[in-house]
């Protein structure tokens, strides 16, 4: 614990009444919201390894895919078998991992790809293909009835093997409308299992993505499965918001790394989603194992843990000014849509500061197991609030002050102190 | 830079057309969208000082000022000066530095705290009073009707003291919305300069936002400004949306420090806005400014700029997969919403790992100035996505492969190296 904290014990007051009291979860009018019914797609093996920093071994990945499963992610995306061969081997015995998770992999739209997928025991392919002016110009330089035909041949052939099959687009937030609706609902007539919507640049905000899922879900009938990269900081909004307008599975990966700056991170979607719907959320995931899951993931790409971190940052529970500290010990709810223990973790007051007031002062006072007046805790308090204008202050900076001043009510002239401690306990202490 | 990666230079590709093509910039039918005309309240020397780890010594808040104040940000705003008697004094000496931002303070909507606050010298005063069920119980304990009274004699007496005056309520998107409107309504009426949304708590969504900033502005005349914790992750989208529904202003600080684990991120919320309209962002504000600004915050509260921090993050700019590899070099646009030079900073290829692609590799070659065909480049490729599957690669060894297979080329047998290196080059090298 850093200094100058103090942990804060849950209270009475946190309740699930207090987070049902909560008008701002999934609106109810949203008949097609899938906030409370979304599935995982996991691709830190897949995704996660496009990371600058990631080179994960064989034993990594189980390592990785076996504590992914434990968490409770719906489905687990590898690399392309044909990225190289180790890739294809790896793939091979995570499937053999005999897992609760369906286990993907994620190839290029082509059948000398998926020839090869379908042989490593997968449950599920999941393909791709440009169809930005961008990517169909300076990737494969391919036009839309070339990208149909394909996505045809590789849907009919995956499926012919009795394996999941999901098609979509890439830079798809720059894709024009019409090539999209149709190639979309091309395959959704074959009976492709998910399309899927990619907002490969990290583009997209959270209006554009409402209003594209929902004209896709008038189109097709299977599933919406999105992805959304985070290099304009939306990807875990748009996420949320792709569940409102009727998307049902969302791509995350541990701490969102991938390309560039990474995708909607797991953890950061948790929180999002535990404020929408807490039991459905807990149901579903092991949230008490966040914590360990990302310190696995970073050790092994060898990154920190962002000190901002959604839930896991150093101060996501940490309460500093003295108007949020008074509420705070008043009810946890005030100021915090989530709590910490769904995640086994601890709320930190933090009163050793000049922004400190006297009812965290006064918490403390009472943890010390002394006893002064609320005037007298004001005035202790603008002695901790003078000597934090001239430097930082820990906890031991401020229980030295609460506790000289709680003896100084003891030398004689000055009222007794309610626990009654005698002038000999300021002399034994001077002494 | 880091091993296993390669600068690449700026592309005449990417131009302004590039970003102007993309049609998901702000939507013209929204026509009280302020996205093309937003300002900034800057308030790492407030909200960030309530993060855990600050503590600002003179010295340093008004090297922070002048920072913020030459990277362009319209407003700046500070500490309450009766959070202690150090806050009042360096409120006063920021306002003495003759600053082009205009200069703030945050204080409770009390008259105690106003009659301070216009003595200091400030451009502005802003006011906050908790208005959600929870902050009237536990925190304040007042009704509505104490709370107009209150912001009804506190608006009065900062205005006729010629000072600029914000009202805003706290945890907003959990207070009742009549409630809300009504006090909006009386204190628009008596002239307050502008009121404010704020999501103590972290819990808005996007479309929340939309539809609160929405109907406020039909409500008040006056300019709009929202603060949005980012407890669930979305603290950047909400400041996009609300602008797109007719908010002015956006509460930000640098890396987004502040109580828990923070607000908008001054730097996440340039590269969302850059993406809608990158000519009003770069009239206003100096990007290249940005990495310093938030190194000088970080070393303070002495914490590590995230990995994956928008624009600045190690690798917000580095493309790793083959595809992308190979789309980024032929045209940057492919895969990148923003522009690195935009910020002064640079793009990288990583080519040295098991998922690199024969463009990579053959853009490696020509850096090298080797001469490989391309089918030879793909045949050197799958020799360094076999070492790749072994172990994590840097360019060394990526180099030390290309030019090997380069030199073998040249032995008696082997067809003549384009560049002509004699059988001598080889012979060099090996001795």
């Amino acid at each position: 614990m850093p200094e100058g904290f103090t942990k804060v014990s849950e209270d009475a007051h946190r309740s699930k009444d207090a987070i049902m009291q909560n008008p701002y979860g999934p609106n109810p009018a949203d008949f097609l919201s899938n906030v409370s019914s979304f599935q995982l797609i996991e691709s830190t093996l897949r995704e996660g390894e496009q990371f600058a920093n990631a080179f994960f071994s064989t034993e990594k990945k189980i390592e990785i895919a076996k504590a992914l499963d434990e968490f409770g992610v719906d489905y687990i995306e590898l690399t392309s078998p044909v990225a190289s061969e180790q890739s294809r081997k790896d793939c091979e015995a995570i499937c053999k991992l005999g897992l609760k998770a369906k286990i993907l992999t994620h190839i290029r739209c082509h059948m000398d790809d998926a020839r090869v997928a379908v042989e490593t025991g997968v449950d599920g392919v999941d393909v791709v293909i440009g169809t930005s002016q961008f990517l169909r110009q300076y990737s494969h330089g391919k036009d839309m009835n070339y990208i149909a035909q394909s996505a045809v041949e590789v849907i009919e052939f995956v499926k012919s093997k009795g394996i999941e099959i999901r098609f979509s687009s890439e830079d798809s937030f720059r894709s024009d409308l019409v090539d999209l609706l149709n190639i979309y609902k091309t395959v959704d007539k074959i009976g492709v299992n998910r399309v899927g919507i990619a907002d490969t640049v990290g583009c997209a905000n959270p209006r554009q993505v409402y209003e594209l899922v929902r004209t896709l879900k008038s189109v097709v009938s299977c599933d919406i499965e999105c992805h959304f990269h985070n290099d304009t900081g939306c990807a875990i909004a748009n996420a949320y918001t792709a569940l409102e307008g009727g998307a049902k599975l969302i791509d995350v990966s541990v701490l969102g790394i991938g390309e560039r700056n990474g995708i909607t991170p797991l953890g950061g979607l948790m929180s999002r989603m535990i404020a929408a719907d807490r039991d459905y959320v807990l149901s579903k995931y092991k949230l008490h194992k966040l914590r360990d899951l990302e310190n696995l993931v970073a050790e092994a790409v060898q990154v920190n843990i962002p000190f901002n971190n959604p839930i896991t940052g150093f101060c996501a529970f940490t309460h500093k000014a003295g108007i949020h500290a008074k509420a705070i010990l008043a009810n946890p709810s005030t100021y915090e849509i989530l709590s910490p223990s769904d995640f086994g973790l601890t709320r930190y007051i933090h009163f050793a500061n000049r922004l400190t007031g006297w009812n965290a002062i006064k918490s403390r006072v009472d943890q010390l197991n002394l006893h002064l007046t609320d005037e007298q805790c004001k005035e202790v308090t603008n002695k901790i609030k003078k000597l934090g204008d001239v430097r930082k202050l820990n906890i031991d900076d401020v229980d030295s002050i609460i506790k000289d001043f709680h003896a100084d009510l003891s030398v004689p002239g000055s009222p007794m102190p309610a626990n009654g401690s005698s002038p000999e306990t300021k002399k034994q202490k001077t002494h």
